[in-house]
């Protein structure tokens, strides 16, 4: 009888974000996996440390930060193949994702490794973007408003945020923008905000629920973006009344 | 000193996906507030019942379920002043809120009306669109993809889900698309999705995270859809591997 593979979502970065069964999955696990990115410490775990009991095996992935992909897919293979020999010996592997495991997530390397052999259980997790917008005071979507959620390498490869007539349309119609992903993109960002007079509505976050957490008008937001940051949107005319 | 006024986010349904913040908030709450929907029983009430303590004041905004929104507007304001004497006696109040209360929530309505005067604290919680996800086990977002969230009533007010040439163009260019609150659009919106050729790639799911939960491709559906279900359409060609 083979063991379930569980993808745990695990919030945000604020411990107290998980959920009360990620809580519960990781304290009873056997056996737990997660990602390190390019040999540093796991943000995962770290999440996860006052739930995670002595004697638990751990099974760490490390994925080199590379353009090309093909040494990250290969450290997933080798992660795929160490689970597999727990879940074959029957026992449970519980693989700790930040946010949800299937919302941006690495989680999805190993469930296409893996779904077709075993049980999977997928735990959803509060996501940075809802995360974000608690921290700005901004109600992100009201009754029938449209959010897009697009990633800035993409929104830069489309060339605009609101041109007239390009398939980047799309995104002057939602009534709500999240950004992520902003990185190396996020002067080139700006400036497409910026070109689309939306500056004025748009907040930029940082690290959300964890201490080191920045909320700031863009046209305050320092010259760099790390990864966990995003820019929010609202356009919404709605006064929610 | 007044007291805070805090949102919570109680998850989709199942009790174990609430947070440990949210459950440690409504334990050691003096009053919590929720809506009713037309004087049923209160979903949000029960999700979160199990923490909820003896000598836990309770405020009950019972909400009417009209076209016009001039009852429910009164409701939210006599929920309002009820709690801002809680507030003003120096009494923090905890409102429930199902999902995440800046989600598609109706905790902006407390919001509008109370954030001027008070402290507020905003606490995330999972949404119904990734427990969906999670659900029907479809990866729903990957590296660069574009999700749009669309509720059906504004997706019927469109016309069409991929028209050649009209403002909904949107609906063809995101990755994933998930479509809310389906209801007695329904119908509309199945056409709509058969009509673009997306009907193979479109999945049902209902109460996710309940006992009652559904998940079916969407040829399979049942005729009537509940207020709780929604569409999940994962085009994204992407291999995750």
């Amino acid at each position: 009888m083979s063991g379930t593979l569980y993808g745990i979502g695990l919030g945000p970065g604020d411990p107290e974000l998980m959920t009360l069964k990620a809580a519960r999955l990781i304290a009873g696990a056997d056996v737990i996996a997660y990602p390190t990115l390019a040999g540093g410490t796991s943000f995962a775990r770290a999440i996860a440390a006052d739930h995670i009991t002595a004697g638990t095996t751990e099974i760490v992935m490390d994925v080199p930060m590379t353009v090309d992909r093909a040494p990250a897919q290969a450290a997933y293979d080798t992660g795929a193949t160490a689970i597999r020999a727990e879940l074959d010996a029957g026992r449970d592997v519980v693989v700790l994702c930040e946010g949800d495991p299937f919302f941006y997530g690495s989680f999805m390397y190993l469930f296409a490794r893996l779904k077709s052999d075993y049980a999977v259980e997928v735990v959803p997790g509060v996501t940075s973007v809802t995360t974000c917008a608690a921290a700005a005071g901004l109600p992100m979507a009201a009754r029938n408003e449209v959010v897009t959620i697009i990633p800035a390498p993409q929104l830069v490869a489309q060339g605009a945020l609101v041109p007239d007539e390009s398939p980047t349309k799309v995104r002057q119609e939602a009534d709500t923008l999240v950004i992520m992903k902003l990185g190396r993109h996020f002067d080139a960002v700006r400036t497409m905000i910026s070109d689309a007079g939306l500056t004025e509505k748009a907040v930029y976050i940082e690290r959300a629920s964890t201490p080191d957490e920045v909320v700031l008008p863009l046209a305050e937001a320092p010259a760099k973006a790390p990864y966990f940051s995003m820019i929010l949107i609202v356009k919404g005319a709605d006064p929610w009344l």
